[in-house]
């Protein structure tokens, strides 16, 4: 079964006849979808789509597609966001998906608690150096204050690994691998973005243990694949799979592998999804020991992974446009409820039919006039909308239009659903094609400094070669703050072009190690 | 596709042909199953169960045996506890079969931020004097204090409802019906208990707003419906469906319906899950408006209910016996991954025809003795246990043997897929049967004082004629204050026995008006 959506429009055989006039009615009764101003809502009641423009103002256009497209609501507390069912859809495709796969891999899932003890929280030095700035604190309850105040979990390790130390006594109560479906909490940070930046997230955080490294470096990879299949297979969006330098890597981990987005229209990259070799580092802190089978006593090896609703912002980045959302076909859902009574049989007919086959295809409701109905529909991003009219019915045929690139098609009932399939098949892979087009004219190799700030400015993702030391990294960021935030390095990619021998640093002159990904990023 | 569990033994026709000698055997290699204290893990290693009594020690049995048989660990944080992966394969169990009802209903999944504002979280009078000395306070971020304090969620009415009012502005929208799987905070009480009574815990929250009452009772009643399929199809646990009384319903509601179950062992009442009527209230004072056919201002009816992890809990308190869990086969599932290598062949092949019928049936670990092995998978509460030996081999069948009643079976592997489908058909309706005559014997109908405080004394649940008179309810409580707890009323069943004319009230000898639960609950 395919997840998709499908939207079947047959007003025009109720009530107008000539397709084209119609597009140019106002419509009588716009539905508010709570998109704040009153100025968007007088744009919304034209029909006309968003009142900013992708490429003229993309932060406006962005809070305006997810408000809009009714995704996102904003919320009273400031970097905290209401998700709405039409992006929760997303994320309960995407996480059957992924919750599937896991436990194909002996992954079971578990919950811990939302509080932190700030003894255990301080445990692993590096760990909480990176998270302490974004902690949320609990010291009231009623009118009492706490004794002692309690942390609201940034990440798990250290809720987990004291009881990873309890579990694990020997060689057969490993591999230890646990998972959560949860929210985390970071409360410190500027320019909160839905989905991209809020302090609140949801995510799933994957926390293993292995008898040895061997094990725990083959499950980074394997998780990462699933995260790549998240975004190339589901969102439509072309990611690098590489490895985080030591300076962007997790805190207290050994290293950091990730899936890199990138937003064309900001030149940013964007941190996709993490899985990270813990090595034995929180193993020593939490003193996770195991005895093997000759009884010698070991330390196991850790990881931790996570993606999150991040990866919903992302999608709407790359795909959305200046009507609005641009939903891929696998993670549409139509989840608006149709009044089918004013809709003609041929509407609910068509719809019944092409949900039988596995689609998910809804009627649109009445009452409104076609001209908002086309318009609010794209705007929430329907990868395909079907018309009939009159003539479609005298000729057994429906008329399908494409979200993606408007274009039009006649296609006989008889075939309908075959031909809907490989339509939709087209359109994902038309999303991700043009993601990938849009991405790959983004990058640029940069063998010198000139090149590399020549590239920055033009909001490019840039490949360079780097001799692999810290301090170039941080001077390179130093270097480039400016007004558009400091370049670091997004990943160094696994798949590495040639290194020709005597190939020089672009920063430091010094020797290369490696081709590496920089940019700005989310 | 029945979701069941079973676990397939061969362990005999490997190591040992007498099956009654291995029970006695040892076990030489226990797993450490995070029990707590040594005292307990010396029982376990003895592969004899438990070392309290569900009869003689309830408290004490119970926290046991969430903790042994792996569903809970305690937590260093006070009231919270860890959902290990055996308890939180019944919930996503659960979560699955009410998710696609409440799919089917047409209501929409959704996330509201976990934090409230104290603006909104005060606007209902009632609603925050029921919920204020429960709820958590963040007060700091990092090492700053925040301007304001914010609230960690007991609940979402406050949080939704003001978008309630921006998403309802007429009649097309509504009926609107949101629904969200999240975490809440309730942090002050005594007695902190697993799943029963715990700080943090997990729960679907159900929100819902109409044009007119008549829809809203509706609702009411079907999503209550869905909580006593839950307990009675799922849990094999018996409920009344009922009102609860004016004191005891939901803060700010106009009326509560609830599943009530029983524990016989405590004498205890459990809410067990709860669907409110809301009323006008909180519409009133979020102003959720909307505008009829005839552009007449309305104001819209709600709902909102819930159930949460207490029904685990319920669960093992209902079923479970000396020796551990006992799971019914409708919520139990296999996790452990199996070593499968040591595991003879006939083995292999039960559990994978067994799986290929839809069940889900896991070979056990090898390594262990037998008498660990049965002792440790009677403590999960495995339904059926196969054992295949030597003799079974000759004559192709294996021992099937029940996890409720402990009653052996020799079953023809040839015909074993039904036989096992009818066996665990016949184990969950037992549970329910044997659940439902214990609750049963536990009711008492008292028409007097007198006859009604022997009742509470012998721990019962009694149905009681009641003048339906809040200071009389107050006063039965006050009454009843002893070292047990008080009294209250559990609800006013929708199944009213006759109520002759004259019937007085058992605690005011008024005139009755009503047949009500009442009892001592957690």
């Amino acid at each position: 079964m395919e997840d998709v959506n499908i939207c079947v429009d047959g007003m025009e055989n109720v009530k107008v006849t000539d397709k084209k006039e119609k597009k140019t009615h106002k419509a009588k009764a716009p539905k508010t979808t709570g998109g704040g101003s009153g100025k968007k809502e007088v744009k919304k009641e034209t029909g006309l789509g968003l009142s900013n423009k992708k490429d003229e103002n993309f932060g406006d256009w962005y809070s305006e597609v997810v408000v809009s497209g009714e995704m996102i609501e904003y919320y009273d507390i400031s970097g905290c966001y209401i998700i709405r069912p039409w992006a929760m859809a997303i994320w309960e495709i995407m996480q059957k998906f992924f919750d599937a796969e896991i436990k194909k891999l002996k992954i079971e899932n578990c919950y811990f608690p939302l509080f932190l003890s700030s003894t255990v929280l301080q445990k692993e030095k590096d760990h909480i150096e990176g998270f302490a700035p974004e902690v949320a604190w609990v010291t009231k309850s009623g009118d009492t204050e706490l004794e002692v105040p309690i942390a609201i979990r940034p990440t798990s390790e250290t809720a987990m690994y004291p009881y990873f130390r309890k579990w694990d006594r020997g060689h057969r109560d490993l591999p230890l691998r646990l998972n959560q479906w949860c929210n985390v909490v970071r409360w410190k940070f500027s320019n909160p973005t839905p989905f991209i930046r809020s302090r609140e997230f949801l995510w799933q955080e994957g926390h293993t243990a292995f008898a040895t490294k061997v094990e725990a470096d083959k499950e980074v990879l394997e998780v990462l694949e699933l995260y790549r299949r998240i975004y190339e297979e589901f969102l439509a969006i072309p990611v690098v799979k590489g490895k985080k330098s030591e300076n962007e890597k997790f805190a207290g981990g050994l290293y950091t592998t990730s899936v890199e987005a990138f937003v064309p229209n900001t030149g940013r990259g964007v941190q996709g999804a993490t899985s990270h070799c813990l090595g034995q580092n929180f193993a020593k802190m939490f003193e996770i020991n195991f005895e093997n089978e000759k009884g010698e006593k070991g330390m196991v090896w850790q990881n931790s992974w996570a993606y999150s609703t991040r990866t919903i912002g992302v999608m709407v980045m790359v795909h959305g446009d200046d009507k609005g959302l641009v939903l891929p076909p696998k993670v549409a859902s139509v989840q608006k409820d149709a009044d089918v009574q004013a809709i003609c049989d041929a509407c609910s007919e068509t719809a019944k039919e092409l949900n039988n086959a596995g689609f998910r295809a809804e009627t649109l409701r009445d009452n409104y006039s076609p001209g908002w109905k086309y318009s609010n529909w794209e705007l929430k991003g329907v990868p395909l909308r079907i018309e009939i009219g009159p003539k479609d019915m005298a000729k057994n045929q429906v008329r399908v239009v494409r979200r993606d690139n408007g274009a039009k098609e006649d296609i006989s009932r008889t075939i309908l659903v075959d031909q809907i399939k490989d339509l939709l098949d087209n359109v994902q892979q038309s999303l991700f094609d043009a993601a990938k087009q849009k991405r790959d004219a983004c990058v640029v190799v940069a063998k010198t400094w000139e090149e590399f700030t020549k590239a920055l400015n033009e909001k490019r993702m840039i490949l360079a070669p780097w001799c692999d030391e810290e301090e170039v990294e941080r001077d390179v960021k130093a270097r480039t703050k400016g007004e558009m935030g400091a370049c670091k390095t997004l990943c160094t990619p696994f798949d590495q072009p040639e290194l020709p021998e005597g190939t020089l640093c672009f920063a430091s002159g010094k020797p290369a190690k490696k081709w590496t990904y920089w940019g700005r990023s989310y």
